[in-house]
């Protein structure tokens, strides 16, 4: 990003990052197996997976990463993320669990998100992520509320996706059909 | 579709068509402006344009089509939709007005939907679209049922790329912010 942050970030982050885990109860929650569990292939994410993910990813992930930044800067890099922990963390939970949990773990993290205040030159502190190198405060809200919004995007797309066929001649017109897997 | 339909089809398009105004609103409603006027570019709908399509849609397309078929098969075709009349239909109309109007009108499309008490039998009947040629009615409601999904996934991008450079490094992570456009 170039020059100084827009000081609206941490409320426009705030404002989606609340909203996540409620869209995902109003749209899962109840949900029959076969839409919970498709995939797009092996490797890929179902729905649940997706549920799955979110919470151990808001447990590991952004927060304690922005804890770092705020107490250490770049003198400690952040912890590497493994990205298929969750599969054995989380293996049996079902839909509705892993949804409340998600919802509590998101809660926690907004509030002490909030309870840490940033201010406009918060946004601009500098922490080490091990692969990506040196990366904003502002950067990191805006990477939390986009990782979640591909997220969302990736449910829409692996439920429409078990369709592909049912659709018939419509298919033409519905292009989430055609987009990437994974 | 090959083959006759699958007869759970009724009953798992019903639940995510259910689904969509809920989660449309726990989304959206009260969200800030620059989010919901977000757009991909000239000519692609924001936030708010896909909720006025949406309800647009919904009372002269799906049902409205479920109707002919059931009425006449394929000696009437549909009508043509026109997918830019709502710009004018719904100028100025408010998130909240749409999210409410949306939530009925889906509503009432259920009603009537569970009135016909479709049987495996009429998820075979036909019905005549006048660009894709002959469509049966269980490709009728996987289409509307993925319809919905493309537009669920088209918001969730139109937000991801409003940060697209805000996330900095990690926009090599964020894949949704490579999608297509539109």
């Amino acid at each position: 990003m170039s020059g100084a942050p827009d000081p609206r970030t941490l409320a426009e982050a705030r404002e989606l990052l609340a909203r996540t885990p409620v869209l995902l109860d109003a749209w899962l929650r109840g949900l029959s197996e076969p839409w919970l569990s498709a995939t797009e292939g092996e490797g890929t994410y179902s729905p649940r997976d997706v549920l799955a993910h979110l919470l151990d990813n808001e447990e590991l992930d952004w927060l304690p990463r922005l804890r770092l930044v705020l107490a250490h800067g770049e003198a400690r890099p952040f912890e590497p993320y493994d990205r298929d922990a969750f599969r054995v963390r989380f293996a049996d939970w079902p839909a509705a669990r892993l949804l409340d949990a998600f919802a509590a773990a998101r809660a926690r993290s907004l509030a002490e998100l909030d309870a840490c205040a940033l201010g406009a030159v918060d946004l601009t502190r500098t922490g080490m992520h091990p692969a990506l190198g040196r990366v904003t405060v502002a950067q990191l809200l805006a990477a939390w509320t986009v990782h979640d919004l591909t997220h969302v995007a990736q449910v829409a797309r692996v439920l429409a996706k078990r369709w592909t066929h049912e659709t018939g001649p419509w298919r033409a017109y519905l292009r989430v059909l055609d987009d990437r897997r994974g």
